[in-house]
């Protein structure tokens, strides 16, 4: 009885704008990176909707929270839910939050419609979506699925040298080894997100609902540049190994690249640019540069890859300044579960609400825990295709679509 | 009797390498920036030096520091002296110290030789001479010499928006009008700044002594480009308006077009450049330059600008990227005194010490008091022709010879 479950959007949008108060700068603009005290505050107030809701809380040595309504029959595998709360600087109040208070929200529905799910149901908070902290996305998720190693996570640093270890005690979380965090292939006999789409592509064709049936492979590269300082007065031109426009031309050279492998759908973006001693009379002597490079294609990525590598080494060279290049992560595209797929567009159908299928130029959590189970997720239209930006916007009846497909697609999974 | 003057440079060096450690970063680095903890501790350090100098201290609304050895003659104007303590991130030891200390060590030495100046000397120390905090240099100086209107100082503000007025009460300076700081016309009759050379020129040909004719001219852009953000996966390359790829663009162009002017001695440098949000899966929105300009000639400098003006237009407009673009200043170049620059030769000859008079390419404190009075600069080499960066050097003899040349000068222009 697909009709007998109501979305509160009132309620729901009244949490989503009081988690977006939760912020670093003022509103509208939402800043929550990893373990800040935004980030801590936002943790609490999910744990508090929750509990709230007769979920039963688990928290891992990372930090993922794990919110679970027990199922009649714990003999079978949980099915799993969830997104993300953590957000980069001066972002909007969608992306990821959609996914984690619409699933309680979702809960809190299906609870109400009297459902007694045979499956359990895991609304999963993951830990630091977004690469701010630590320059690599979806760390919770790579510790999960374990595409990333214990050993290579409790290396990690922030720009201040400080690791993840230290973080996550000054945080109050717990010092269990990180490899424990790594979950059971299969623990799960579902996984389904709720997100924003980040991308124009719904608005513009009036869909509701986006099916993922495929996440676009990312890979980030970090340059480290090191020229020579110097007085900006008293170095002559010829004499100069300038970083900063090793650097200029390194962006330039990304840009050129992932423009010119043919498919529409290689991306590339120099997100971070930092330099030194970055004084306006002083001849920069060092850069430093991330690389997001990403397409739906492994090959057609790696190829602009190697491409934008070989662009940087000969920029260098001629300008004299040592390259340090580093390949932070290439990470495989995922290919989503087709009949999880097609329940998801069974649940769409029910409700009367048309859905595409399409693929996430984002990646998201998904793209992690499709390997520990059959994964997919759901998407919502973004205003304008806008994401992390304050003015990011989803309306509620479009936030309503998505929970009330998501709760449908839940019943389905956990009969 | 010019060789009755004892240059102690033992004590000189000591005291050089004790202000050295007077820091915000550890040994070597340098960096003591305006008002900082640092450059608070810094001029405690000279006060207390200038004390036991038997100097008289008076300070001004921006914190420049005046030290007087009162002359026999009142009536008198008297001379002055001088440089800064003041560095940038990641900065030497010498630059602006070998000129406040050593003025300090000109003057020790003239008095244990029996000198009874009838003319008074002011020791000068300048407040920020270097543009960190507020972007724009030569802050003491600029407003001694009325460059800088007191209205336009009281609406400089530093990157986190904190104006110059509450940097001066944080720092417990006087809260009288920024107008009094600005000096009468030949209030002094001479001014005389010792500093390292920040050059190649004077180790090349193993020379001493440089005597500045000319400082060359320099000028300060912002650039403020403002683009459209997005997520990094999401937005097609056709779509973008990237604000980093806009200033590597125009910091590339500041870079052709000052090698394009014909004149060797045309620098251009882009030395900060930060970008908004600066996290690796965002597309920039915002960037912002600083750009440096500089030659000895205003004429071939203000064509550059207006070249540098001209391509960054173009190239925001190509990327359809806004672009706000400010001349902070561009100061006509200095012509320092020919009689003064005479004298200082004659002190060189007087103590054996061969001289070439040049240009200064850096400009200084000097730039400005040219504006109130005869002016030139003594310049002693520097080890690579280095500066702003830790591993700055002059030796101890080239210290000694440039103070021996600054008492010798100073006792001349007191007679």
């Amino acid at each position: 009885m697909p009709s007998a479950v109501h979305i509160d959007i009132a309620t729901l949008q009244r949490e989503i704008d009081d988690l977006g108060s939760i912020s670093e700068a003022p509103a509208p603009v939402v800043t929550r990176v990893l373990f800040s005290e935004a980030d801590l505050r936002a943790r609490a107030f999910v744990k508090e909707l929750a509990r709230a809701a007769g979920l039963a809380l688990r928290e891992d040595a990372v930090g993922n929270l794990f919110a679970r309504w027990n199922g009649s029959d714990p003999t079978l595998p949980p099915v799993a839910t969830g997104s993300h709360i953590d957000a980069i600087p001066n972002a909007g109040r969608y992306d990821g939050v959609v996914g984690v208070l619409g699933a309680i929200e979702a809960i809190r529905a299906l609870r109400r419609a009297g459902l007694e799910p045979r499956r359990s149901i895991d609304l999963i908070l993951f830990t630091a979506e977004e690469p701010t902290r630590f320059g690599i996305g979806c760390l919770g998720s790579r510790l999960l699925s374990g595409v990333l190693a214990a050993e290579k996570a409790a290396t990690l640093r922030d720009r201040d040298g400080r690791t993840l270890l230290a973080w996550r005690a000054s945080a109050g979380y717990s010092s269990a080894p990180l490899s424990s965090v790594r979950l059971a292939r299969h623990c799960y006999s579902a996984f389904v997100e709720l997100h924003i789409e980040q991308g124009p592509v719904l608005e513009k064709e009036n869909i509701p609902i986006g099916i993922v049936e495929k996440i676009a492979a990312p890979a980030t590269l970090h340059a480290e540049l090191t020229g020579v300082g110097g007085h900006a007065g008293a170095v002559l031109m010829p004499e100069r190994r300038d970083a900063l426009l090793a650097g200029a031309e390194i962006a330039l050279a990304v840009e050129r690249t992932v423009k010119n492998t043919g498919s529409p759908d290689t991306v590339g973006t120099t997100g971070v640019f930092r330099i030194e001693p970055g004084a306006v009379n002083s001849v920069p002597c060092g850069a430093h540069l991330e690389i997001d490079v990403r397409d739906t294609r492994a090959d057609s990525r790696d190829a602009a890859l190697r491409a934008i590598e070989s662009a940087a080494r000969d920029i260098a060279s001629r300008r004299r300044v040592t390259l340090e290049l580093t390949t932070l992560h290439a990470d495989p595209p995922a290919l989503c579960d087709a009949t999880l797929v097609e329940t998801v567009a069974r649940a769409s159908a029910a409700l009367n609400l048309p859905a595409k299928k399409m693929i996430s130029r984002a990646y998201h959590d998904s793209l992690f825990m499709a390997q520990v189970c059959p994964t997919t997720m759901i998407f919502i239209p973004s205003r304008g295709g806008v994401s992390h930006r304050p003015d990011e916007y989803s309306s509620p009846d479009q936030i309503r679509a998505g929970v009330a497909v998501l709760a449908e697609t839940l019943r389905q999974i956990t009969e």
